[in-house]
């Protein structure tokens, strides 16, 4: 059995499987990467029991066959592969590997200590992947990163006949990207966010076809297979705390708007959870921050609008930057109050919202 | 007193400073550095006890004065101002430091609790700056990284009539870079690796003039003055070890060995030092390792030469990755045998050499 194949399209393959395999475990059987031979195709595939990953190749093959190979060993030699292709010949203990003056012999693993995976046959719904693409990656961020409430780890992904919506929470902050984009099935669920992670770097080009069933979502993107464990609990209605009603509304552009909160934010005080103060007022958003160091301040024109005149409120700087990143051009944000959320969307990108509230001060 | 500054050159001279300069110290003076103000000069210093340095700017200055400020954090303002120049503006208790619409105030530290340096105002010697450069940063590899006898920590550097070399060794492998090029000083000293790390990034064009006393060894380059602290103990005569008689020799391409050797390595046992074999025989070097997945073999062919007709070794493959990453071009490496050094020197460059010694083998 053997097969030839672009050594960069087996390495980019590897890549990404050895996000998923674990390099070590007590599971030996989890630490191997499944390699399937048939007519052109090669197949590797792997899990770490939460996310199931399959990737294909075209190759030049001869004969079927099914293997088991250390995953980050097999990762680490072809990355290292001195020709533009190698050739994989399968023996019975192990696969020699060839690719210019170079060659190596690996020992096969036990197949039989591999979970054995499955990945559906038939999607019944499919969304662009630049789009899911989007919808992940835009609110990933605001996802708790330790323990907290598990659906808090997760990033809710909400498909419905006209439109389809990902949620990401911490309980402290939220965002979510909507769009009219429609995938075919009818379903809430809560995707765990180190899974979103993995299918955000392989989503790019063409369809992302979705399956739902046995508690697991699959997706299929050229080149890709994927099944993630979906989470289980509630999240919370989040629909009804957004404000609907503003006192101060300010439109800056995005990117100016992050460095200049970043740059005074150096100077704000990290045991008092990066307190920066603004000031919207006269058509002016005026930063400020003190702490042990001394402070700063910055000032930069803004559309203002509104029935209030002014507002001063203060922020955790990690939040505004975080909320305001992941837009382009021109960012809104709307405030209902200094103890009230305010409100962060796109003025192009009116798909993307995040909330976020403002700190408590000694002056509320 | 207010000074106009280019934001690169001050974040330039900052980030040189914060390499030094402790971010935390139990010491908080050593946090600190050092902002002098004369007429077009201002200079910035730190110190962490063992290496000072001092950064010089040119600048647009009113005023004279000398105040200190923290380190990291004036460091990262700066990296985050938004305009290209900036104005430094200092008062009795804080700093004023403005650039675009930017403005920051930083609190002035106590500048009695910084250590005083001083610099030399006259030097002895004198190399080009390009030249000691490449003497410490070609040896410094060889230089031990751990505890191990203190000496073996630091570079020496041999300064005399006709010549000078930089030696780095761990007590198993040792490298050296000697040129005709005279420094005007006559000493054998030992330079800690750290310092040195430090004075191979700031080295870069003219001259580097060099200044020895009070057990230590001062260095002035364009816009920096630096000390470091001499280490003390003696340095074994390794010219003893050094062997004359070589059974073969061979001469490759450095890079094409290197990536052949990195290659073979990722299936050699790390328990195992690394071992990776090498055969030199009928003009083919053949480089192979076995380990716990399997085993690699490639084969690059050689320039051979000696009185033997081959020869059979077993290395660290790290060692010989050390040993030849510094050169360009074509490698010389010759082997006296299978339990005495091998020697690696540039076809090219014939100033630098490493001694490496092999493995102890079963069949030894």
């Amino acid at each position: 059995m053997k097969v030839h194949v672009a050594t960069k399209s087996l390495a980019a393959a590897l890549a990404s499987l050895e996000r998923v395999v674990p390099s070590r475990s007590s599971n030996p059987g989890l630490t191997f990467v499944h390699v399937t031979l048939t007519e052109d195709r090669l197949t590797l595939s792997g899990t770490n029991m939460e996310l199931d990953l399959e990737a294909q190749l075209t190759a030049d093959a001869a004969g079927e066959g099914a293997w088991a190979l250390p995953g980050h060993v097999l990762g680490q030699v072809v990355r290292a592969l001195p020709a533009d292709s190698v050739d994989l010949e399968f023996g019975d203990t192990e696969v020699r590997i060839s690719s210019g003056s170079f060659d190596t012999k690996l020992q096969l693993a036990d197949a039989s200590q591999v979970p054995p995976l499955s990945f559906p046959n038939e999607y019944e719904g499919a969304l662009p992947a630049a789009v899911l693409a989007r919808l992940l990656t835009s609110v990933r961020y605001a996802a708790a990163a330790n323990d907290y409430q598990a659906v808090f780890r997760g990033i809710r992904l909400e498909m419905h006949d006209g439109h389809t919506r990902a949620v990401g929470s911490d309980g402290f902050r939220l965002a979510y990207y909507h769009t009219p984009e429609t995938s075919g099935l009818d379903a809430d669920v809560i995707l765990p966010a180190r899974a979103v992670d993995e299918l955000g770097r392989l989503l790019d080009s063409g369809e992302a076809r979705i399956s739902l069933g046995n508690g697991q979502m699959s997706i299929a993107c050229p080149g890709y297979r994927m099944n993630m464990k979906l989470m289980e609990g509630t999240f919370p209605d989040y629909n009804r705390v957004i404000p609907r009603d503003f006192r101060v509304e300010m439109v800056a552009p995005a990117q100016a708007l992050v460095e200049a909160v970043g740059r005074v934010s150096l100077l704000s005080d990290a045991s008092a959870n990066n307190r920066v103060d603004l000031l919207i007022e006269e058509g002016n958003l005026t930063i400020t921050a003190e702490g042990a160091y001394g402070g700063a301040q910055e000032t930069l024109p803004v559309r203002q609008s509104g029935p209030d005149e002014q507002i001063s409120l203060a922020y955790n700087a990690r939040y505004i930057l975080d909320a305001v990143k992941p837009l382009d051009g021109d960012v809104a944000i709307r405030f209902s109050g200094t103890q009230t959320p305010s409100v962060v969307q796109g003025e192009a990108e009116t798909g993307y919202m995040a909330m976020i509230g403002p700190l408590r001060t000694v002056a509320d």
